[in-house]
């Protein structure tokens, strides 16, 4: 146990302080159980008493029966007041979960400045609002905001604030970097000192505006601490909180230390890879660990003495985090990832089959052009069936035409869309809110009369994401579909220049999956298999 | 003379193998006076035995008249041969560099398998390249790859390669992390060992797979060594190379010692920033000390005690490396967010005034309709322009159509604009990759006559969101664009159920902004303050 870390979970709540990032409660709740699966202790979901979309978040994650604790955030209580009649604790206490963390002040700067009270009436504060939680039976962790900051200036007080938690029963003591301006010599510091002079068990939680977090939260590991606070990706205020996806494996691989199970850790890349997507937040190709870079080779030499031994120049075998080698100029990669997709799909690929070299080829092809298949699964499993004749043809464009205007002030979006169905031309027109919304409907109206049943299915989120950052709008955009009917969820992907293409790609792509998928779950009597997509053979 | 650390930039050479990241010689050119201004000791240009790109830069370099040393890069001779008919060595010698770096085999694995020869061999390799560096009168720096993880394995060999070249007359001997696997604690202790081993100066050279390049170079100076190796942003194969735009603030404000004069630390952000540009290289907001959320405030509580006190929430003052505080706007954020952005931006608010309430309410309101201005400074900033009447309209629009058809596989967008500038109406055509681009071409078309400078702004970033996603195509989408000239890079936003519409709101916004900064900025002449957006009160 002795060397076990407790992960501490916070992209929920100091994650999204991020420029940029904002989540709403369903994108909270499915980033819950990736993390979840992940197997992170403690989820801190948001602050109960702050704002509908938390309080909704913590209603609806009771329904998911995770295995983290999800755990609230608040203040320690008010000044000049009681805990009992303190309005965010008591909701904190009624929001039901099972933990919850409170941050209070250790520096007596802050004490001055910012709370504008007492030292004394600070420590009460602190005092009260754990004894408060605890007599409610919610494990207690403490936030030692400023603590390093506090004991450079006032070791005594800062050690008092934390004592003060500690005889209150508090669970956990975290040290804070707050203002992320520590260096890592300094948190061990100070760590070890702290270590020496309370029982209860220590924390840290860094930020990265020195971009020292992670050496900052590995010396104090080293230091004793053993509860690690972080987010997905490193978001966060200013320059981001510690980044958990490089953290773990550090801590896990490097360290012999133990976090999550080596199956957990494998999912590491995919989990930072979906939770991106959702916070529609661009992850840089090097990220350690998990980017897309992380384990690609490009210089002449280091490809020849990779392919004589991947030690040579990497620190770790990407697959211990689910990440892959990629070498720039003969690309193998990815190669069992699709393998295996393929084979749950029921196709029959092996390595060294030609059709499957040719998707091979295919998919690298697209990889270069800027597609990306982590987050359009249903793209992916067409492309597969599509290379093994699986897919029949559901109709086929003769043209399309969009036209917006805006004239006093009001904007219009029409579509018109020339398709061929089973033999037959089809020819609609449509209007929309927007210009995709208008194709959308254009391209339903011409299939309806064939499939009926995709008015069963309906867009769920668009996402659009220059890949060419050289000239915005003249670039390329990726855009990225996710579609749901009653039962299932399921992601598309088109790219082009033109973001009408692009989201024309990505629609009909989303449609075919459904119609596929439909077929083979709901077994649709009107609907034989081979109009919805599906050759027998 | 003890504090007095080296910088040794690599930008222009161990950055190039950054994924996507491409220079040509007058880039390389470009970026080197940057790095001289910002007083960097050693600018490594590249390998002169290597390409003709590389050839050109080092001819041209010489008619700069740098400060800094230019440095040439290659390899120690090869096996079973001599110096002095080794064609990469004698090309540096040729290429008339004052200092030359030769990268070597420290870790006894890599000389068996990836040079395939003895260990007395590379011994002698080091020795014979280093001596004829020297009976040159070239500055000899040894990069001694994988020293760490040579020295792990085998103590005694890794250390006679560094005394070979120390024998030799290497003028400094660097420790490269090349694999960049090693934690700070190691790195402090090896880097100890060797100081007590050796008389050469020591370097360190680290990489960022573990994101511990800062703390390991840290370390490595704590431990004795004078002189570091990295690149601007953190530029390099895989995760990157160590960031001098962390380490040099972090070695000069944080640790006393001195790398470049304190007026130099200042062009930092811009020194970055304009790097970034010429690479074409995304610069994260989040990148510590130089990126554009690096000292910006979200959270209400934070931004209530930052105007008591910057202290209270910022590790430095900003100004220290030419960054600056910035205020966000958000849910999380109170009333003072919005009235100390305004109070930055010169006008008269105060939390009692009625015209604040407006304000309030209106940025209210335009956040429950889905504009976020968190990501968008500058149409917060044009909001409250715009408000407190201190906007003139640039143009109005009389009409807006766009065309995109799909037609025999190719597909086409033109946008047709009729605009009123100045009374006077402006009819354009343009064609583009897509109708976002086709809009921006004709927008731009119609008012570079008038407005000359926006042929300057370019845009960096456009990304689309959909903001209600029970409908996603039917559903509002919100469109962030961030623009850039080569000083400044401000964000827009507009809201629309249309995407075109959204998108045509935050270009707009984006010119509004540009014109509004030249004019303060630059007094441009041929364009008066008032035509310009700024009326003079």
């Amino acid at each position: 146990m002795e060397n076990t870390i407790s992960i501490f979970d916070t992209t929920l709540r100091d994650g999204t302080q991020g420029e940029g990032i904002s989540l709403s409660a369903d994108d909270k709740l499915k980033i819950a159980q990736k993390l979840d699966a992940l197997g992170v202790h403690y989820i801190e979901g948001g602050n109960p008493g702050s704002n509908s979309k938390d309080i909704e978040f913590f209603q609806r994650v009771k329904g998911l029966k995770l295995n983290a604790k999800v755990t609230a955030f608040g203040s320690t209580r008010r000044k000049n007041s009681s805990a009992e009649q303190d309005s965010s604790l008591i909701r904190i206490v009624e929001s039901g979960v099972p933990a919850a963390t409170l941050v209070g002040k250790s520096w007596d700067f802050h004490v001055h400045t910012a709370l504008q009270t007492t030292l004394e009436e600070n420590l009460a504060m602190i005092y009260d609002s754990f004894a408060y939680l605890k007599r409610n039976s919610v494990e207690a962790i403490f936030d030692a905001e400023h603590f390093f900051d506090g004991y450079k200036h006032n070791p005594e007080y800062a050690l008092m604030a934390l004592r003060k938690a500690q005889d209150a029963g508090a669970n956990w003591v975290v040290l804070c970097d707050t203002n992320g301006g520590t260096l890592p010599s300094e948190i061990h510091e100070i760590v070890s000192r702290v270590r020496a002079e309370l029982t209860a068990p220590l924390g840290i939680h860094t930020h990265n505006d020195c971009e020292l977090a992670v050496a900052n939260s590995l010396a104090a590991i080293q230091a004793g601490a053993r509860q690690v606070q972080g987010t997905i990706n490193g978001y966060g205020e200013r320059c981001g909180n510690a980044n958990l996806c490089s953290i773990i494996p550090n801590l896990q691989v490097k360290m012999d230390y133990r976090c999550i199970s080596d199956e957990q850790l494998q999912t590491l890349t995919s989990t930072a890879r979906y939770i991106s997507e959702i916070a529609n937040a661009h992850m840089p190709v090097g990220q350690p660990f998990v980017g897309n870079a992380a384990f690609a080779h490009k210089g002449g030499i280091h490809v020849s003495a990779i392919m004589k031994d991947s030690k040579t120049y990497e620190h770790i075998r990407p697959e211990l985090v689910g990440n892959k080698q990629r070498i720039l100029v003969s690309e193998l990669a990815g190669q069992s990832n699709i393998i295996s997709k393929a084979q749950e799909l029921g196709l029959d690929v092996n390595a060294n089959n030609d059709k499957t070299k040719q998707i091979m080829e295919r998919i690298k092809e697209l990889e270069h052009q800027g597609y990306q298949f982590e987050g359009a699964d249903a793209s992916l499993e067409l492309l597969l069936r599509d290379a093994f004749g699986e897919m029949k043809e559901i109709f086929k464009l003769e043209s399309l035409k969009l036209i917006v205007e805006k004239n006093n002030g009001h904007m219009n979006a029409e579509a018109i869309v020339k398709v061929n169905v089973e033999g037959q031309t089809v020819y609609t027109a449509a209007e929309g809110n927007g210009p995709v919304n208008a194709l959308d409907n254009a391209l339903r109206k011409a299939l309806e009369q064939f499939y009926p049943s995709i008015n069963n299915i309906h867009l769920a989120d668009y996402k659009v994401r220059v890949i060419d950052e050289k000239d915005a709008t003249a670039g390329k955009v990726r855009v990225l579909i996710e579609s749901t009917d009653f039962n299932n969820t399921w992601s598309t992907v088109g790219v082009s220049s033109n973001v009408i293409e692009a989201s024309w790609e990505a629609l009909v792509d989303s449609i075919r999956y459904a119609l596929l998928n439909m077929a083979r779950i709901t077994n649709v009597h009107d609907e034989p298999r081979e109009q919805l997509g599906l050759v027998n053979h």
